[in-house]
């Protein structure tokens, strides 16, 4: 069996992926994130060609993470903002930033996050939802869920 | 200017999706994580091409990520294990396993995860690491760090 899409997967990994698991697309909602709303801003940051850049933001409108606005009646111009949906995975980009930090920036991180209510730079640390101590990776035992189907994908 | 490749923008998020920002990357990386460590388990969990398969392995070995342990002789045969590098990953494959959660998963979630040292059922929650609050995606400031070049990435 080959697969083309990952839609079928009973996975929350896999649905998240399918949404936005490739490389453009998570570059768009870093941008996103950081303020951009429109096309010609987007491509000129990114350096993508045009139609794959209007190919992505329509599967992002379409996955309900971000919204297109009108800003301008004549011509009809619209932006780009994120949903909340698309605004939650912040903490992905986050996750993903910190170990890019951590693992390919030998010469310092090129870019840091200061919070705003402590006014200090921030690392983001994971902790328990439960107890509220920190999270290990190798600390988290998983097992299927309510929603978990026939052949759901557990450990091996 | 169309880029064929990530490797030379200043910005960790580009720099990790060099490494793992592709659908398979990161669903073999989620099996790695569930203790998958050999070809054909990988192969029959994922429904994967094998040539297609190879290669991202061989991509995973070639960043760090994975490394090839030989576990028999005669023939020779090898197994694919997490590095300290890779295993730091599951930060981001829980983000998105949670926002899949949250977002794509209606009929409840397929695998929950469960804190070892509590024994609850567990939701990853963001806190600084400085003041150790919870961080909420819009209370965090982006500016350049010590690594940042000339024409580095930031807010638009």
């Amino acid at each position: 069996m080959r697969r083309t899409s990952f839609a079928d997967m009973n996975c929350s990994i896999a649905q998240s992926l399918e949404a936005v698991g490739e490389w453009w697309t998570l570059l768009i909602l870093r941008d996103a994130m950081m303020g951009v709303t429109r096309f010609d801003q987007f491509q000129a940051r990114l350096g993508i060609a045009r139609n794959v850049l209007t190919t992505r933001l329509q599967s992002l409108v379409d996955h309900g993470i971000l919204a297109e606005v009108q800003y301008q009646e004549r011509p009809p111009r619209f932006e780009y903002v994120l949903t909340a949906k698309g605004g939650e995975l912040w903490t992905v980009l986050t996750m993903l930033r910190q170990w890019g930090d951590r693992w390919s920036a030998p010469a310092g991180v090129p870019v840091e996050a200061v919070h705003d209510a402590c006014g200090h730079v921030t690392r983001a640390r994971l902790v328990c939802s439960e107890c509220g101590e920190p999270l290990r990776g190798g600390e988290l035992t998983l097992r299927h869920g309510p929603g978990a189907p026939e052949g759901g994908v557990l450990p091996a």
